[in-house]
């Protein structure tokens, strides 16, 4: 540990921060995930054990310098889970391979010919398989599968056919060289499947389970704070942590999808270790990442309706505030039950889309119906309705319309906050926005003419699509469920 | 080229093509951005000319087996992008001279000692080493910034240590390894700075305004979508590749978040190299990216209302079809002037957003106003509205209420479909959905019970929200235009 806070002293500099400091910062680093510690250790001890080839006398005397392959073999294969590790071993010994059978070949064609011709023909070989192998690097399958082989191809040919051009005997360098290959490879193997495996498997099964969870938090303090009363001063930093909070849950979902893929990739190399598979369904793990981030989305949305600057006054807000509190609260408990039974790999209840969301829904129509008059946006709407309609369909001399219009109902508040902000400002950004000031207040106060209801009404609507994508949710997992091959659900898993 | 395909050749198994498929499709890559053909060229001559390191007499008697670690640094080093190389290059040598000096250090304190301690002490620093750089990898400023250059600083470490073990002059070694690394950078620096060069810098400005174009695509789309009449049967293909069109803008927008950050950094690394950027404001790009993420979503959760299964009917929705699709072009429009004048680097008009988008906002208000009766659910509400109230006040005894409110208007169409399409499942996975058919279809007509009109105020409301999240991108571009230094806005552009 001394040794670790010695060599990352380098970088302290660059994070400003005193060792002591740093030092609690990597202990925290391990204490969140100690698999980081374990994975560490097990690549010195694959080092150290690599390493013994040079050190041990006999050993070094059948291998002799190449050596150094096996390292560098340990050093670049060696990764955090097996699925990745087994991955990159692959493509290591499928490039090596390639490269290794082309350089023969060429080394075939060259050795009969004089000197000139075999450099000319060497170096327009190197030139040739350079441009194609970089070239091949851009199609989109192969960097998404065979990035690395790729490059350990086109390393491992230029070293064999350019270092071959002085050596004889290019046949033993290759065997020699594979073997080592083959040695540091069977190490990683070992240390990587056998010595506290990092499934990557695993990884995506909790974080999967870490989804459902984050989303519900999101949900229950979206709504909680959607419906918060407006904030005396000292609250004020308060509700911006509240508001910082909302996003973590649903914006890792929305980030998720590279990791969940190269996740799902690796898993799919890996050999059956667990009990609950016959094979992993890592298919049905992305596809239940999709259909979180399509929920997410709403949630994303539901938290735009906060973040408005358009917003139905805390009055009217309140008179839905219980029904729609409840509609958060029962899809969250929805969606915690969903990572309950995932985590401990068992079918989720039958009834899990429960009778309390079908009452909740019904609580919030109710309310709903029963205040028309919010939705009409003005007390001057009604009379000018027949009038409207006309306008609307000659839709040309609008002017009048607006100008019979005068009632701003607007929750001014936001913008108010917005342009006081502003003005501590430097000038030179001042001077640049005069230019747009204008503009910019007519079409917010344009906004805020709008029906009072219509923000919360996009709430309302948005908190139901919610329940909608909910079941669709639900679906993919029972999907999952089948596929993984889940136990039964049982009425005594739902008492504990 | 023909060399391309044949390499590429042992993969085509793999992609389940023909080779004349395979060599239409390379064709396409190169010509969908023909600086991949000139970097894949590039890196060819980069290599030829590392090879002639060994091929030339002269130059090998200098160097001679070094020259190794010269071909493999450019085949590391190289990128696509100057940024990328110059990263990566300063990563490499930094690596490699920290691991060189630990090493020497070690060597220092191992030479004086005996042959039995020199090899415990080589290999607990090998271990020792070893865990410390794995484990500073799990650090996110480390894995963000400096992750290649950890792995060459191990890697360098472990293969000098280790093969100085055997060895006597450790100085001449690093020295000759130093000297060839810094031939091959200095190729690769060449390459990548002098000849046709490609700017992360660039790339970055690109993408941003491609990201502008594609939302300004997605909204037309999107709201041409939700206002076009009900299909007739053989437009349903076309209606579907419609839908498919909407999601590709905005999903590149929020997916650009990680290339936007890598391409940023590894634009910081650049030197200047156009007469734009007095420094290249990448952070002011990463800034306005993320701007253009959170207006994207707005847009992901209108294409959320046009996916819905609870859906306003056709005729209400055609009553606002011209002002809403007036909105949508005009935020489009500004959104393609902001590309025109980014790409052009020069700064956008001052009127921007135009009394054009103003009327339209305007002309959504009207006849929003004029529908009141749209927004009042059923036509029973307003007789049970004081009702309603005293029992959103009791709050409890709701099962009265929902008795007394049979009025289903439903678009129960989505619904049919749905059901339609789950019936050509295969018999297992239908079994599975049986248990949970009875609450899914309980839940959608409990939604569906809701006022018709408040999926369509969802719609209205996210179409004004953007029009506000407009103003904040364009606040961010005026930012960008000052930062970046682009010319001044002079009539004269509009015109052309």
């Amino acid at each position: 540990m001394a040794c670790a806070l010695n060599s990352s002293g380098k970088y302290s500099s660059l994070l400003r921060t005193t060792p002591a400091s740093w030092g609690r910062y990597a202990w925290s680093i391990g204490r969140e995930d100690p698999r980081r510690a374990i994975h560490a250790l097990k690549a010195g001890i694959a080092l150290t054990l690599v390493s013994l080839l040079y050190i041990l006398e006999p050993l070094f005397k059948g291998i002799g310098e190449n050596a150094m392959w096996a390292v560098t073999t340990v050093v670049v294969v060696l990764e955090f889970t097996a699925g990745a590790t087994i991955c990159k071993r692959l493509n290591r010994g499928l490039g090596t391979i390639m490269a290794g059978s082309l350089a023969f070949l060429i080394e075939l064609v060259a050795v009969k010919s004089g000197k000139v011709f075999r450099a000319f023909f060497v170096a327009s070989a190197v030139f040739l398989i350079g441009f194609a192998a970089t070239y091949l690097r851009f199609f989109p399958k192969i960097k998404k599968n065979y990035d690395y082989g790729v490059v350990i191809f086109l390393l491992t040919f230029n070293l064999i056919t350019v270092s071959s051009f002085r050596q004889e005997e290019v046949v033993p360098l290759a065997r020699d060289r594979l073997s080592t290959i083959a040695i540091g490879c069977a190490i990683c193997m070992f240390m990587s499947l056998l010595v506290l495996p990092n499934w990557s498997g695993q990884n995506l099964h909790n974080c999967t389970v870490r989804k459902f969870d984050g989303l519900a938090k999101s949900i229950v303090a979206c709504v909680d704070e959607y419906f918060r009363e407006q904030e005396k001063d000292d609250e004020v930093l308060e509700r911006q942590e509240a508001r910082a909070s909302i996003q973590i849950g649903y914006r890792a979902v929305l980030d998720s999808k590279s990791s969940d893929e190269s996740l799902a990739h690796y898993a799919s190399w890996e050999p059956r270790h667990s009990m609950h598979y016959y094979s992993y369904p890592s298919q049905k793990y992305v596809k239940l990442g999709s259909v979180l981030r399509h929920f997410a989305c709403t949630i994303a949305a539901l938290h735009g309706c906060l973040e408005s600057e358009i917003q139905t006054p805390p009055h009217v807000r309140s008179l839905f505030r219980d029904p729609c509190t409840r509609v958060a609260r029962e899809v969250a408990k929805v969606l915690q039950e969903l990572a309950v039974s995932v985590r401990s790999h068992r079918r989720c209840a039958p009834d899990v889309l429960s009778d309390h969301l079908h009452e909740a829904l019904q609580d919030l129509n109710s309310p709903i119906r029963s205040q028309p008059r919010l939705f009409l946006g003005s007390k001057h709407a009604r009379a000018t309705n027949s009038r409207m309609l006309m306008e609307l369909n000659s839709a040309k001399n609008t002017a009048a319309s607006r100008a019979t219009l005068p009632s701003f109902k607007t929750d001014t508040t936001s913008l108010v906050e917005r342009k006081s902000t502003k003005t501590d400002q430097p000038a030179a950004e001042r001077n640049e926005r005069t230019m747009l000031r204008p503009t910019l207040s007519k079409i917010a106060v344009t906004s805020l003419e709008f029906s009072e209801a219509l923000p919360f009404a996009a709430f309302a609507s948005l908190l139901v699509e919610m329940v909608v994508r909910l079941e669709l949710v639900i679906e993919e997992v029972k999907n999952l469920e089948s596929a993984a091959n889940f136990r039964e659900y049982s009425s005594h898993d739902h008492l504990v």
